[in-house]
């Protein structure tokens, strides 16, 4: 196994064990639980399950995969804080998106050739690519592994 | 530059962006606002600023850089849970742990050599990593960046 396969499967394996961790919380935490907050005064687990779900469609677009599947969800979490919009999807609702959603990223990515990852992504231009190879894909997955442990270590606040 | 520059570069940027991160944070929280838990009943900030230290004191074993700077620091904040251990160091020392600790690492990465990031780690045998190259020192950066990560997930609730 050369190099780059090495580190594509050590940044893979981080990103699959925190979406397991995750979801392995999940299953433990009722839908009531969910409607807690994580600390007083803070987030609620639903918000934070809600924008897990739509920071994790956005990679679709930034991965030059497609388009987002769940669009409704940008606004309520990713631009607007926890309560200020009344009507938010069920947590059953974010639960079925999250395991649909984990499920789809899992067979893109293991279709994928080690190659691939160090290809650009879609928000760089190419004549930066040219001078700054680092903003590959493969660290669009690095930094939504990064993003999801820090917010499990809040959820995992519900237990 | 070659992928596994680019690589290296990648998974150290994300390594000192986080502990940049961490490092803004604790200078937002007072020594008094360490001393209160996260949430109701959990760990407090201060352990966690320990546990930090401690976790990352052990790095320097893992990567074969030498021994523990703060070997005390692993029984209250490694093998104890919070509360448990009386007589803890002070947030002002933790502090001046953390910062020296930061340096330290920071220069003894900045001296090595890509390369040297795909030697195995001190607790995978010779014959495992033989077929499991993917347990080498730059995967501890990765784990530990994670960890870090979740963590400040958790000390930002100080705020």
């Amino acid at each position: 196994m050369n190099q780059t396969n090495t580190i594509v499967k050590m940044v893979l394996d981080r990103w699959n064990a925190s979406l397991a961790s995750c979801d392995n919380l999940l299953k433990q935490l009722s839908n009531e639980a969910l409607q807690k907050e994580i600390a007083p005064g803070r987030n609620r687990g639903i918000y934070l399950l809600g924008h897990l779900v739509a920071v994790h469609d956005d990679m679709l677009i930034l991965l030059g995969i497609g388009e987002k599947d769940y669009p409704e969800l940008q606004e309520p979490f990713l631009k607007q804080p926890d309560k200020a919009v009344a009507d938010l999807p069920s947590a059953a609702t974010l639960r079925s998106y999250w395991e649909k959603q984990s499920a789809k990223l899992h067979g893109i990515f293991e279709a994928m050739q080690p190659g691939d990852w160090f290809e650009k992504h879609t928000v760089v231009s190419a004549e930066d690519f040219a001078t700054e190879p680092h903003r590959n894909k493969l660290n669009i997955i690095l930094t939504r592994t990064n993003h999801l442990q820090y917010h499990i270590g809040q959820l995992i606040l519900l237990k």
